[in-house]
C-alpha cells in the first residue's frame, strides 16, 4: 500500500452478530418511484410501498383499508374532523357511500351541517386569495360578512340560511330526545321532500338514501347548534325536541355490538376519533366483550408530543383496549393530499364490488328506538 | 485603499426610503435574557417580552391575560383540551378558580371527569417509563388493564369506578334534560355529600363551591358517556335523565349576553375552543348584538396548515365575528411549559386581587332554568 | 308565521359593504375531487387546484415549476435536504436531469454521497420493519452495524466502503483547493472509469454526463467528510487537496450572475436553501445587481414558528432581497408524497421538451477556474 | 340492588396479570405544579419532573445536563441552529462559557457571525411589529433595506458592514487553509485589538478569552461567506486564505479522541447536530475506538416524521453508534422557552462550580496545527 493512501479503519464495526443481520433486512430494499411511467393512482401508491416516510405509510394505510373492504365481516366506520368538505373531499366521501366502502360516519358537526348540508342547500365555498391567509384582511372580511377557513371563504349570509333551516327542521319534529343520527336522517328527509340536494352530491342525502348512519357526537358545536338554541328559545316552556348526546353513544355502541369486527378510517382526530374508539369499551360496560377495532388507519398532521388525543398513536389506543395493533397505520399528511390517493387506490382496486351494503341505519331503527 | 483589500459593494442597497425606516423599528431592540439574575417567574416572563419567537408570544399572552383580569367588566372563560389534568396542571386551574382568575370553564369531558373527578375519587395518575412511549408495550399494558396517555398511565380498574360513579349520580337525578353545567354541579354536590374530594384539590369541587360554571360541550365523549349509556340501558323504557347538549350552548350564550365583555384563555383547541367562540354568533342569532370576545389567548402546538379549527388563528376567528384582534395572541408551546409561566406570572402580578367573583353559576340558575 | 317557529336573526350581519363583496370571491369556488374518473397524475393535480389546504398549494407549486420550465431564460436550481435518495426519490431527480428539468443541484452531502454515490457503488437501502421505528431496537441494530434513518436501514459496513472510496478519490487528486462541484465531477469521472454506476440510475453520474453542476455547501458533513479527514491524516505535513467551501459560494454566485433569471425548487430547507437564496445578495456584494430568484417553490413540513431558516417563508426571503414574491409557494407535505406529484405533473405536461440544456458545468469550467 | 341502578360491568377487564401491574407503576404519580409557591427557576423545573409531556422531558433534560456538568471527565459540546442569538439567547450562552458550562461550540455560521459578531460590532436586532409576521410587508421592508427573521428585523446596511468586516479580517490573514475554529479566533482577536465588543456580551469574544473553540461546519453559509467571496474576488490569481471545512471535522474529532467522554447540548438540529454526532464515527475512521457521546439533550420542534436529521431521535443516532441511549432526552419546545429554563436550572444548581475549564482551544493549537 502506498504511503500516501488513506488507511480507513473499517474493521472494528462491532457487527458482532453478523450472521443474523439478515433478520432486520427481510422487508426488502428501497425502490425508487418512476413518475415517467406511472401516471395512475394505483401504480403511484404501489410504488410508494417500497419508498420511505409518509409515502410508505400511505401505501400501507391503503393496503389496510383495502383489507377492511375485502373482509366481509368487517363494518367500516369513517371518522371526519377538520374542514374536509369545504376543502373539496365531498365527492370522495359520497363515492365511498355509493360504492359500499363505508358503513357509518362519525363526524364533526361542521363537516356535515355547515359544509355538506350547506352545499346541498345550493351554496358554495369560495377560494380565498393567497394574501387573505395572512389574516390581515380578516377585519375587512368581517365587514363583508365573509367567514374564512384558512384559504377558503364562506358567505355568512348563506350560512345563516343554513342555521335557520336546521332550526325549521327542529321546529317540525315531535318533542322528544333525538340522537344526532336521527336528526341527520331528518336532514336527509328534508332534502328529499324539497326536491333533493341543489348540487351534484351530498353526503347527508346519499347516506339517507343508502341507510348509512351519520353521527356528530358534538352536534351542538356547529350550524345545527344555532338551530337547537333558536328552537329552544322559540319554544320557551313548551315541550321541545332535544339532542341527546348519550343516545349517540348508545346507538354507535349497539352497531359495534351487532357487527363485531370493525375497521376505522380516521381523517383527522378530535371528538370523532375518541368517541368511535370508545365504543369498544362501552360495549364492555354494557356487558358484551366486543373485540377491539380490528383495523385502523388515521390521516393527520397532529404532533404526538402534545399528548392530545388527536395525535395519539393507534398503538396507544390499544393500551385502552380500543384498537388492535396488527393492522393499524398513521399517515402524516394533510388530508387533502393523502385521502384522494388512499380512497382512489381502493376504489380502483375494486374490493368493494364484492361487498354488500350493511344498511346500519335500518338495523338501528328497530331495536334502538325500542330500547333507548 | 490597498490593492489586496476586498471591495464590498454596500451602496446599492435599495433603501430608497431610508428616511422612514424608523417606522418599522419602533418596537425596540432584542434584549438578551439573563438567567443568572432572574430566577422568578415574573422576571423570566418580563425578560421574554424583548426576546423573539415563542418567548415573546408567551410574554404578550401573559400581558393580555393580565389585561383581562384588570378589566373589571370582563368575564374570563377558560377552555381546556388535551390531557391537561393528568399532565399536572390541576392545581394551576384550581388556583385560578380560588383567586377569581376565571369565571367559566369549557372543557373536554375527559379533563373534568376522567381526570379531575377521577382524582377527586382518590385515584392518581402514574408516570410511565420512557420506554413505554414507544408503543411496543401497549399490548402488555392492556393485559394489565393500564391505559396510556403518551407518557402517563391510568389504572383502568380505577377508571371503571369513575365511570360507574357517574352512572350512579345520573341514576339519582330526576328524569329530565340537563346541561353539562348542571351535571357538573351534581358532581360537585356528590363530592360535598361524600366528604369532599379525596385529594388536595379538585376543579369540579372548587368550581362548585365558588359558583364557577363548567361546561363540557361533548359531555358524551368521556367517562360520563359510559355513565349516560349505563343509565339509559338500566332505565329501558322508563323515564330517564338525558344530557341536552343544546342547552349547554344556550346557557353559555346567556352568560355572554349578560356579561358583554369577555376574554378567552384557551389551552389547546378542539370543541371547547370552537364552541366558546361561537357564542358570540349565537347571541346574534338570539337577537342580541353581543360584542366579539375582547381578549383571546391560545396555547397550542397545532399546525395552522391543516386548516382545522384547533390551529386556526384568532385573526381567522375575527372574520367570523367571534374574536376581536386588538388583544389576541397564540403561543406555540406544549401547554405544560407555557401555562404555568402565564398563570404564574399573572398570579404574582396580582391583578386578581381587585377582582370580585362573578358567580356565573348562580346567575344561570335563576333565569336560565326559567326560560330554557 | 306560526308561534312556535324559531325567529332567527339574519339581518344584522354587518355586511356593510355588500356591493363589493365579490372582490374577495374572484378566485372561484371549491370543486370536489373525483377519484373515480381521474386516475392520472395530471388530472389529480389539476383537480387539486380548486381544493384547499395542501392540495391547492401543491397544484400551485406545480404550476410555478411548470412556469419555470416554460421560461426559456430561467435557470432552475434544485435544493435538496432530508434523506430523499434513501427514501426513493432518486429516479425522480435523475429524470429531472435527463429531461432538462434542472440546471444545478445544491444538496446536503448525505443525499449525494452517502445515498446516491453509495447506490452507484452497488449498495442498497433497506426497508425497516415498523417496530424498529420505536427506537427500542437501536442498540441491537448498532451491534449488527445497521444504521437507521427513521424507517430505513443502511449496512454500515457498506457505508464504510463508500467513505473509503471518497478518500481514495481524494488521494488521487492534485493538492489544491476544490469546490464541492469540482469534487462531484471527480466522483462522476470515477464512476465513468470504473464502468458506470452499479445500479440503474445515479444523480452524480447523470449530472456528470450532462454538465449539471452539483454543490454540497456543507460537503464536510457527510461520508465525504470522513474521506477528507482520512486523506488529511494520511498526508500529514505533505501537500494535500482541500475542500474550499468559499469557492462553492463563489461559483454558484457566478452562475447567478451569468444566468440572471433563476427559479428554485426546494425540497426541505437547511443549508442548501439558505446558501442558494444567498447568491442573489452575493452577486450584489460582487458588484452586480442580480435580480431576485424569480420563482420559488418549497416542499417542507418545518414549522414556521421556531424562526429557523428551514421553515422561513419565501415571503420572508423577499425582505432579504432573495426571492421575488409573485411566483412563490410553500407546500406543507413530507416530500415523498408531494415531490412525485409535482415532478410527475410537470414531466407529463412536457414544457421541458422545448428547453435546451444549460450545461452550467462547462460554463463554470472556463472562467471560474481562471479567476477563482 | 335497586332495579333502576346501572349495572356497570367492571369485571372482565382482562387484567390477567394483576399481580405484577406494579412493575409499570414504579416511576411514581403525577404531581400538580403549584405556581403560587414556586416562583424560581429551580423549583419550577423540579415541579416539572413529576408532570407530563414537554415539562417532564424538560426536567429530565435539565437533569442530564446537570449530570454532564457533574461528570468531571466529560467535555460538553453545545450545538446551535436556528436564529438563537437574534432571539435573545446570547447572554445565556455567554454565561455558559463564563461559568465553565460548555467546552466547545458547533454552530451555524449565522448565529456566530451575522448575529453575535454583528452585535459585537455595535449593532442591534429589532423587534418586528406583529403585523410584519404576515409577510405582506416584506416588499416594503426590502425597500427599506430591513431583513426579517420571523418577528425580528435586521438593518441590512449594518449587516453589510458585518460582511465587509469579515472580508477585511480575511484580507489580513496569511494565505493558507483555515478551519472555522481558527477563523473565529481571528474574529476574537479582531475584537480584542479594536477595543473589545461594542455591546455587553459576545460569545465569540468570551470564547476567545477563555479558550473555548467555536466551529461552524458550514462557515460559507453566513455573513462570512460573503467575506470569503469578496476576499477571493479581490485576490484574483494571487495566493489567498481559504476556509478548509475538512479541517473543521479533523479538529473536532481530535477533541473527541483526546477527551473521551462527551456530552451534547443541542439547540435545534441541522448541520451542527449531524456534524458533531459524526465525530464518534470519524474517530473510529482514524483508528481510535472512541466511546459514543455519553449524554445528549436536544431542544427542537422538528417533526420526526419527515425523516430528516434535525428531528431524528437520539435513539436513532445510537444505531449509528453516535449517541449512547442511557442519558438522552429530546425536548419538544421552541428554544427560547426551554433553554433559559434548562440553563438557568443548571446555573443555579451550581455543579459548574466544581468544574475546571478544559481550554480546548489551546489543546488544539499545539498538536492540531502540527499534524493537519
Amino acid at each position: 500500500m502506498a504511503n500516501n493512501e488513506s488507511k480507513l479503519n473499517t474493521t472494528p464495526l462491532k457487527a458482532t452478530a453478523k450472521s443474523d443481520k439478515q433478520k432486520f433486512l427481510q422487508a426488502g430494499t428501497i425502490e425508487h418511484i418512476d413518475v415517467t411511467k406511472q401516471p395512475g393512482i394505483v401504480p403511484i401508491v404501489d410504488a410508494m410501498r417500497t419508498m420511505a416516510f409518509s409515502s410508505r405509510d400511505l401505501a400501507r394505510a391503503a393496503d389496510i383499508y383495502e383489507r377492511m373492504l375485502r373482509d366481509r365481516e368487517c363494518g367500516v366506520i369513517l371518522t371526519l374532523a377538520g374542514s374536509m368538505i369545504s376543502a373539496g373531499l365531498k365527492k370522495v366521501i359520497v363515492d365511498m357511500i355509493r360504492n359500499n366502502m363505508v358503513d357509518a360516519i362519525v363526524s364533526t358537526g361542521a363537516n356535515m351541517v355547515d359544509q355538506d348540508f350547506f352545499e346541498a342547500l345550493g351554496f358554495k365555498h369560495y377560494i380565498a386569495g393567497e394574501e387573505l391567509k395572512s389574516g390581515l384582511y380578516d377585519g375587512e372580511l368581517r365587514e363583508h360578512a365573509l367567514d374564512r377557513i384558512y384559504d377558503t371563504l364562506i358567505d355568512e349570509e348563506e350560512l345563516r340560511v343554513c342555521d335557520e333551516t336546521t332550526g325549521k327542521i327542529f321546529d317540525e319534529l315531535e318533542p322528544r330526545a333525538y340522537s344526532s343520527r336521527e336528526l341527520f336522517r331528518e336532514f336527509g328527509a328534508y332534502l328529499e321532500r324539497t326536491g333533493g340536494p341543489k348540487c351534484d352530491d351530498s353526503i347527508i342525502y346519499e347516506a339517507y338514501k343508502r341507510d348509512v348512519p351519520i353521527f356528530a357526537p358534538a352536534f351542538n358545536d356547529c350550524s345545527a347548534g344555532f338551530g337547537l338554541v333558536a328552537h329552544a328559545a322559540a319554544r320557551g316552556d313548551r315541550p321541545r325536541m332535544t339532542w341527546d348526546g348519550g343516545k349517540d353513544f348508545y346507538e354507535l355502541t349497539q352497531l359495534k355490538m351487532k357487527s363485531k369486527d370493525t375497521g376505522l378510517f380516521m381523517i383527522g382526530g378530535g371528538v370523532p376519533k375518541n368517541f368511535t374508539q370508545d365504543i369498544v369499551v362501552c360495549a364492555e360496560v354494557l356487558g358484551q366483550d366486543a373485540p377491539m377495532h380490528k383495523y385502523a388507519v388515521q390521516v393527520t398532521v397532529a404532533d404526538v408530543r402534545d399528548g392530545a388525543l388527536s395525535s395519539s398513536t393507534l398503538k396507544e389506543a390499544s393500551s385502552w383496549g380500543k384498537v388492535d395493533t396488527v393492522y393499524e397505520q398513521m399517515v402524516f399528511s394533510e388530508a387533502t393530499l393523502a385521502v384522494p390517493l388512499i380512497v382512489g387506490y381502493c376504489y380502483h382496486k375494486g374490493a368493494w364490488k364484492n361487498r354488500t351494503a350493511k344498511k346500519w341505519s335500518s338495523l338501528l331503527e328497530q331495536p334502538a328506538e325500542a330500547t333507548a
